[in-house]
């Protein structure tokens, strides 16, 4: 996605989006916000809706300091969305941290929170953009492969802009920070199982025609080993 | 974890657990409940902080119906988290689902919206229970190999316990529900790419004694093709 690095700003924290713990894995750099909402694929959403918070999983999109998210125009969630403020978290878990002592067994993660009053957004061509942005998020190389919205459905989409300007990025990378006595005690494994996500073989649609070969924007995102392809 | 399925009531939704979109996706089998939650590894928790939703990862376990959570005394979240309802929220991505329209495009999951009010936990027994509970949802077996919470960690750590009653689940599988004018205008590659979460060979802590093995409860999780565990 477009954005000019030399002119953005570093993420300047408001008193919400102030970490309180664990700062060290805090992070300021909307590199770092960019690349954890760019390693996708979902976020969760959380909304006041009647007086209590609702936390939904949702897809979106990012481009430059605008994150996008849609919905169908009968989402009460994205309604709720639409009259105050949201946050938004994306997370991705990269191991399980195995330590000596049970208080500091954890996880390594990126993460990244925001806090934003969503827009929705009224304007045909941005709300063009958005769903493209979104499609493109979830699955590269897809908007041009394939049909675009039409008027009805695009009347039935409810489409949402949020300004990424307060965020909070946190990370823990590395292994466990034992105790001392923990550690000189010995004879418990400690370390880090590493955790990610592959995408496997694609599984053709059973309606589809079978003259038509898998693009090469799907099959470069497997990340399984060649022979499980192999049945395709 | 224990429980007895036969005096277990379905799932039984209220109106903010009530699925408005999508209906057919929904699950109200306690099981199901289950199974997404204990997939686990990480939880969003979503509270109301200052006026506005927050919504943070965290790791959780759950033991029948009740949900764990844990953290610092200091956590300004989960001392929200005490003060009111909150949604927690657990979401595994299977995979993502290219249609032959943009407005078809989608993800299969397996997700579980649960709303309640925590309670801070303070019997010294159901404390040291629910991190028991917690340590062993992100890291099976490891809770009888490491050294068990001391009074000072304790002290400085927050337990709180949420009611499984009141959740939805929702899932999609399959392939994409496309436009039937969609399917015969053909020519366009529409299927499922598969996602899942690996864990990789285990890295040792850089102060780990050379001597002492990967533990069975360790090794045993990785997916990882065997080649992968040759280096170690």
């Amino acid at each position: 996605m477009s954005e000019t690095a030399s002119t953005r700003p570093p993420l300047s924290p408001t008193p919400r989006s102030s970490l309180t713990r664990s700062k060290e894995r805090g992070r300021t750099d909307r590199a770092d916000l960019d690349a954890v909402l760019d390693a996708g694929p979902i976020c969760h959403l959380g909304v006041v809706l009647n007086g209590t918070p609702v936390v939904i999983p949702t897809i979106y999109g990012r481009d430059g300091d605008t994150l996008y998210l849609h919905g169908s125009t009968g989402s009460g969630n994205l309604r709720a969305a639409m009259t105050g403020d949201v946050s938004v978290s994306v997370t991705h878990v990269d191991g399980i941290v195995y330590a000596r002592s049970a208080m500091h067994f954890s996880m390594n993660y990126r993460s990244a929170v925001i806090h934003a009053r969503p827009i929705e957004l009224t304007d045909p061509a941005e709300r063009l953009h958005a769903l493209h942005v979104i499609v493109e998020h979830a699955a590269p190389g897809a908007w041009d492969a394939v049909r675009s919205p039409n008027k009805k459905e695009m009347a039935a989409t409810l489409v949402l802009a949020l300004d990424l300007t307060e965020a909070s990025v946190k990370m823990r990378t590395g292994g466990p920070r034992d105790e001392p006595d923990d550690i000189a005690a010995g004879g418990v494994w400690a370390g880090v199982l590493p955790m990610r996500q592959v995408f496997d073989a694609p599984i053709p649609a059973d309606d589809l025609d079978p003259g038509i070969e898998i693009p090469a924007h799907v099959l470069n995102r497997c990340t399984a080993a060649p022979s499980a392809l192999q049945p395709l």
